[in-house]
């Protein structure tokens, strides 16, 4: 068995582990409790949040912590647009294609409530040029959501330049980088992003948590999307999952160096440089991607022959990984120009941080079987 | 150092610290994905759905995994209401002013949108009284909600009757089970509850995972709360957090049997009985109460001393532990008739329980010295 699916959920770390369970031993108080306990609580939580707020250049008062990045994604939009942040006749959004399937239901949400929204197409390369953003805003633009890295092929989109033309025009930007923390630099400010979604389970940290950033939180007049008891500043209610968070900061603080020593090592090209003679094709060859994750077409495979593969030996994505259960090609193929027919036969491959060259060479050889 | 602050979080239970490390090991896949380990995370996740849905006499399919018993609450307002599900003529919601602080956030939301709230007071004895809702329901009443088990308290309220009431009246009605579920007896169909909440924190499971009863759900035409990729019959979306659904499993499992030893023991009289002779009030005596939650008034006693005590040897609650940090007296104890002086003397006291007698005497000696 071998698990190439990192993408869709990476492994808990050892280090997140570790934390977790002396969490769960001494920070099991409500950290909204006034005794010594909860105080203690919170303190831990909020060096988490200290520690995310360095990680991208933001201010701790800007960070709140979500159960995820759909939830993060659903606070970007819902928050800023439904509260009083937006003037009322500004009823458009533009986001992109190949966003992550959650934005396009909220999309959708919006849509009935009277919202437009317009998609931008990614180029060949799978990318979301700036042009393309550009040409899509218009008078009445309340809202741009561009995703950081896409999940499905790993691409790196130039969000540091949306983020400029948005700020430009006045315009309230997101992104959504769950696929990229960790392994892209970020910065908010050189971003211009006024919010951003974080999940830590593809960090190698639990399910169940996230966080989202949003520029000048305090001034914001925002709209929460679960009402509460006044936690995370009023704007995200529900006992604060301490152990979680303090997972999540284990993960912060060690998978970005597995990642940048996978990435030293070129993992990925000794893996290309094993299949080149085959007949494969590498999908957004050329386009700035993550070190850890690829997307490949085995043109000549009978798609049975994969599929039960992958139902038995290989773990990995066909199609978006939360969607990978519907039978409707993949929205980002799609995007980018391949059949319903190649899509069928297309491979998301997203490496853990510590396989090893035999693992590697094992799944060469067997991917050498399907094409 | 003696945590009697259980009902604002009980600490993780060995079998639950077990089953999640377990689950942390081997099912760290997206339940969403078509591979192998994917498939055995789903199926994972699916025998604690039927798991929780035996336990209170539901479907599985009824049965949504949330973040918490405040998102729960939420989804139970909001996906009902802004749903399909309600005549749009009727804007009137009936709850309590004993219901927990979230359920007032949400409330304020609605009165925001155009709806008109009313709040049912308690007896002096802290319980809701079926008349005393049935007087509240009028003909444009759409949703009734009355929390199973009061936080600050630990009252029971008779939500079977409240239920027949809504039941006989066409209104659907909601519960807040967040403190009577593995304590309290539960059945939907005997209660005729259309919603009802749940968290995993509150009896020995992991923060951050909760989940949602909904009466035959896959018929109804319901408002997600959080936007997602089709997970949770497109009602909750977000990577299922399978490791914290596992471990809310064991808790659910195990936490009942340690209460009804508990129950079955005595501890509770017990500790009263230590105290009797001491100037100590007991409030909501005689109500039908939960065995390890009790409420007390130490009126002689300096306050200053009391949350001095509170911050270096014993942890229990002042006011509610979800908002415990603000210096208003809590509404539960104004609800049921205390003055802010007396409230501000006023403890929570919730054990674990696995308490021992030594433990137990030192507190009662500890509340001496208080009084
Ligand atoms: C780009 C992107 N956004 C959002 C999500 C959802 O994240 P979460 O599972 O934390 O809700 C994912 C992964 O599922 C993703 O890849
Ligand atoms: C009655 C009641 N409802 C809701 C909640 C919130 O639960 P959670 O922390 O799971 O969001 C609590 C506890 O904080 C509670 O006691």
């Amino acid at each position: 068995m071998i698990y190439l699916d990192t993408a869709a959920s990476y492994p808990i770390l050892p280090e997140v582990k570790q934390s977790l369970n002396e969490a769960f031993e001494h920070y099991y108080a409500n950290s909204a409790s006034s005794h010594l306990l909860g105080g203690q609580v919170s303190d831990e939580i909020n060096k988490v949040r200290e520690q995310l707020a360095d990680q991208i250049g933001a201010y701790p008062s800007e960070i709140i912590f979500t159960s995820g990045a759909t939830e993060s994604n659903n606070i970007a939009f819902k928050s800023l647009l439904l509260g009083k942040e937006v003037s009322e006749d500004k009823k458009h959004i533009v986001t992109t294609q190949v966003e992550h399937k959650c934005t396009f239901a909220i999309c959708d949400y919006f849509k009935s409530i009277g919202y437009e929204v317009t998609y931008v197409k990614p180029n060949k390369g799978g990318i979301i040029e700036t042009d393309a953003v550009t040409n899509a805003i218009r008078p009445d633009t309340a809202f741009v959501s561009v995703m950081h890295v896409n999940n499905e092929l790993g691409t790196i989109n130039p969000i540091d330049e949306i983020g400029q033309v948005c700020f430009d025009a006045g315009i309230l930007f997101h992104s959504d980088a769950a696929q990229s923390f960790g392994k892209v630099d970020i910065d908010v400010d050189d971003i211009n992003v006024d919010a951003m979604s974080f999940s830590a389970h593809k960090i190698g940290g639990p399910k169940g948590i996230g966080a989202i950033y949003i520029r000048d939180l305090r001034k914001k007049h925002l709209m929460p999307v679960i009402h509460g008891a006044g936690q995370e500043d009023g704007l995200r209610g529900g006992t604060v999952a301490a152990p979680l968070i303090l997972g999540f900061g284990a993960a912060i603080k060690y998978f970005g160096k597995y990642y940048y020593s996978f990435k030293s090592k070129n993992v990925k090209q000794y893996f290309l440089s094993k299949l080149k003679a085959e007949n494969v094709i590498f999908n957004v060859n050329g386009a700035d991607t993550l070190a850890n994750c690829l997307s490949i077409t085995l043109p000549e495979t009978d798609t049975d022959t994969l599929v039960r593969k992958n139902e038995t030996l290989l773990c990995l994505a066909q199609g978006s990984a939360c969607s990978s259960k519907e039978i409707e090609p993949s929205h980002v193929l799609s995007a980018i120009g391949l059949t319903r027919e190649i899509a069928d036969k297309t491979f998301r491959i997203s490496f853990p941080l510590n396989i090893d060259y035999a693992s590697m060479d094992k799944l060469a050889d067997e991917i050498k079987v399907f094409s």
